[in-house]
């Protein structure tokens, strides 16, 4: 189908149009035109849209055709978007900078004006969103944690856009609290918290999740912060290691407890935590007059892909009576791997886990899990009791209105998408996919460890799906290793990733991290990923690289 | 279609089909059938999914075929249950208790099971959850401020989850970014700020935009906080009004605040903010020893509708130097309305504004708009130059990376569908389709004045679409007014509720606040509503209350 370009059309068209051309259009919307079979496909039967508006979708008298045919051709543009996402020979990107697009580009125009806009118009604009987009279901997008685009997920959320409900009271999402709550005592079992007395909220990411945590940890122990706030508590202290995602940090200055009583703990090279200096850091910060509240270890770290060892850091938490929380988002999904799930080992033993199923699970975003052992504390820990939306005269059993035990009002429905997947994968398909990822990052590690041109940031056959490496181009090989080195090898995959941005073939991330300057990192958690993609990563690297 | 309901078969069945019968399938999909003449329905022909799995879906080799086919079919179910929504005659939900669902309900499961289901069951399992589940587009639907289906905002929410990504970089989401910073812009201007100066960010509901003031306030005044905590900081307090929204309440137990040090301030009959009470209540929390920081003014209250004077709110607020935040997360969009638009007069004066398109512009949940006048503040506020994601030396400019202005790390991208009913409708729809919820409101006021079974909460004209009354049943209209009339009429509104519920003909809310006990609260934000719809739900109220 190609629709013509409509801009700025509006005020020149006239709204009205000849009856017979709106009787041609509801004929053939209905399927009865003696076209259909001179041989043309479905896809040629479309509505002529350049005069008919959004006023005439439902819910409009007789509303129901236009509606139908709009939402047809949507999802026709969006069927053609899948496949060219999965075709591993087109652009994962067609980048243009921000002054482009806000400027326009030819035919894709995003200011908004006082007139509507033809939906031939709304239909240009959505294929245009996509083509100026990036594909991150496309097998060469390592961009990110999630990518990725699982078909059963998709549906999920096609679905769940169509419900639009809200997750605060069972009185209005039935069947979403219901599955919120199955999924929730599913994660608990998988950890092994057994499946009664564990609780839980899916929140808007895993920084949210990690919020909660805090937040839930601090209550316990001086349940007065809810209504005195700080000004009540002792100077707290939180723990983190030095590779442990920002969001605790960031936490703290939301809570009110700021960034300088989270305390960073040393780890080794391969960036976990190093149990003994978690243990000399409490007594130091002990010794300094604070009260060591919280330890979030991370299973899954998110440049090196690293797991804290849990079973040490429990034993220590335990020692000096301290929530344990684990930050899981990106390496929670390992627990359904009965070949890798070793590596989370001594997890249930934590107060709180965030696990984001929208990572190597491949949710489609978002879907992150705040997953608490002891019940009930969420809902003390938050409730406000709002009368206009937890009456307390309701018919049914009012443990389902979770919205109290949030932070949020309204909370948007992320259960679904990830309940289907899970009926359609079975929990034996999660295995499935998560293996594949572990394979993926083994058989890259050791074309890397083989080839001269690469070097490994840490030398470790993957726990998770991470590998870190710099490209070493020509020009740096004969260089010996010291800061003139260094110096010029920061600017070499800023170099390469803009240049692979600019060409759109691939996109994988790049930073520098403590002493090590700027370096990729690559990360799988996408089913459409080859080894032949990795090949062509490594090639393509070369490539844009050699010359620098 | 008509699928036959498949539960736990997987183990039975045979995965492996015989060649014949997927040549088959693969002919229907292809839409080279002979019997396409035979006068059927493009419906007619389906796969058979029943011996199909997710896993051969893309990115399965040759899974474009299937995939397409899936995906039409799960829209067809959408489609069907759009119908059904905007049918006034169909049921607005067919309720069942939480343990009903949870036991099962007959061929829907919502236990999850190791072994993967066919995809018949995936598409059963689709259409039982939106059996299940509750219309919130049905034109009866009254429940909630966010009801509706705009089949735009839906088509947009499709887009959105088949492009999948994630709002923190430009890197990722370019023209969402961009579409983000047009909407801000847009709403400013409407707003009155001007367009340059004014910043701000979506955020996953009103909520947390109202704690983003906060955030934000505290930070101007103490900058300190984010570094050393609440410790650093005197006894500050916030303000708000009895008819305010829980969520700054909320806030302030989140932020380490506490809620003692939410202070109320007292309304009029009418809901409104009284600003001789505001200033006496700062006098006297300043008498007190502490810092008032902070006044949260509604325009558009929860329950009431009402707006408080935003002109003598803002005076005072210069007055003792206090931020000014609007939270016109539900009156907002009467903005719009040129009509109506001065009920809001002053907001320009606002530091901070909460406004949610999800509410009375219809767009489909969640879509909430957290505005801040200083251009920056929330960049520092919250920025902690993540080196993974927000690297320094990327080739566009890094301001469009809007990650680090937020407490969250990933983002869900809900712009687009906002931005698609913005082009769609232009401004100008948005102002009739608010307009004419402002019409039914007042349609329903006057409804109710004149008819003897039922008492208005109090007699004024509506300013936002809350109408709020009680339906009074003859065995209550000759007890004369007080406590055992209000002990009476306090269970009457929770009693027909319940019963609606049960019949599933309509939704509406109901609560007490403050003296007044149980009353319905009606509002609209659904176009499907028509006045027929009002005269119905008055009507069904006395069917299912007269006898109490």
């Amino acid at each position: 189908m190609d629709f013509r370009t409509v801009t700025h059309t509006t005020n020149e068209q006239d709204h009205m149009e000849p009856p017979q051309m709106r009787q041609k259009q509801l004929s053939c919307l209905q399927g009865e035109s003696e076209e259909r079979d001179k041989g043309s496909t479905i896809e040629s039967f479309v509505t002529n849209f350049s005069n008919i508006y959004e006023s005439e979708l439902l819910p409009a008298r007789n509303g129901e055709e236009f509606t139908e045919h709009f939402l047809h051709e949507v999802v026709d543009i969006l069927l053609s978007y899948i496949k060219k996402t999965y075709d591993g020979k087109s652009k994962v990107l067609d980048f243009h900078h921000p002054h482009q697009l806000l400027e326009g580009l030819e035919g894709f125009n995003v200011e908004l004006s006082d007139q509507p806009q033809p939906l031939e118009q709304i239909l240009v604009d959505c294929r245009d969103t996509l083509k100026y987009g990036v594909k991150t279901g496309h097998p060469r997008y390592f961009n990110q944690l999630s990518s990725g685009l699982d078909i059963i997920g998709l549906a999920g959320e096609w679905l769940t856009a169509t419900a639009n409900t809200n997750m605060f009271t069972f009185e209005i999402a039935p069947v979403f609290i219901v599955m919120e709550e199955i999924l929730l005592k599913k994660m608990h079992e998988i950890i092994g918290w057994g499946e009664c007395k564990a609780d839980g909220v899916f929140s808007p990411g895993g920084s949210i999740s990690n919020l909660y945590s805090v937040l839930v940890a601090r209550y316990k122990r001086f349940p007065e912060i809810k209504t005195k706030g700080m000004a009540a508590l002792p100077d707290i202290a939180l723990f983190v290691s030095e590779h442990s995602h920002y969001s605790v940090k960031k936490a703290a200055a939301v809570l009110g407890i700021g960034i300088d009583n989270v305390v960073t703990v040393k780890c080794d090279a391969r960036g976990k935590m190093i149990p003994s200096e978690l243990e000399r850091t409490i007594l130091k910060v002990k010794r300094q007059g604070k009260v060591p509240l919280y330890v979030s270890a991370t299973a899954g770290t998110t440049v090196y892909g690293a797991f804290d060892p849990l079973d040490n850091i429990a034993d220590i938490c335990e020692k000096y009576n301290l929530w344990m929380h684990v930050d899981a988002a990106w390496g929670g999904g390992l627990l359904l791997s009965r070949r890798h799930s070793f590596k989370l080992s001594g997890i249930e033993r934590a107060h709180s886990i965030t696990w984001n199923p929208h990572k190597l699970m491949g949710v489609p975003l978002q879907c992150s899990a705040f997953l608490v052992r002891e019940k009930g504390l969420l809902q003390a820990c938050n409730q406000l009791c709002a009368e206009y939306l937890f009456q307390p005269d309701k018919q049914y059993d009012r443990a389902y209105d979770t919205g109290d035990k949030t932070i949020q009002c309204g909370r948007h429905v992320d259960v679904f998408k990830f309940w289907l997947m899970w009926k359609a994968k079975g929990t034996q398909g999660f295995e499935i996919l998560i293996n594949r990822f572990l394979e993926l990052a083994e058989y890259l590690y050791k074309e890397l460890k083989t080839s001269k041109n690469y070097e490994l940031v840490f030398d470790a056959e993957p726990e998770l799906t991470n590998v870190c490496f710099w490209y070493i181009p020509p020009s740096l090989r004969q260089i010996p290793k010291g800061p003139e080195r260094e110096k010029r090898l920061h600017q070499i995959a800023p170099k390469i990733k803009a240049r692979m941005i600019e060409e759109g073939t691939a996109m994988v991330g790049y930073q520098p991290h403590g002493n090590n300057v700027n370096f990729f990192r690559m990360v799988f958690s996408n089913p459409a990923t080859k080894k032949s993609d990795i090949d062509f990563l490594l090639e393509e690297i070369e490539r844009l690289g050699k010359d620098l």
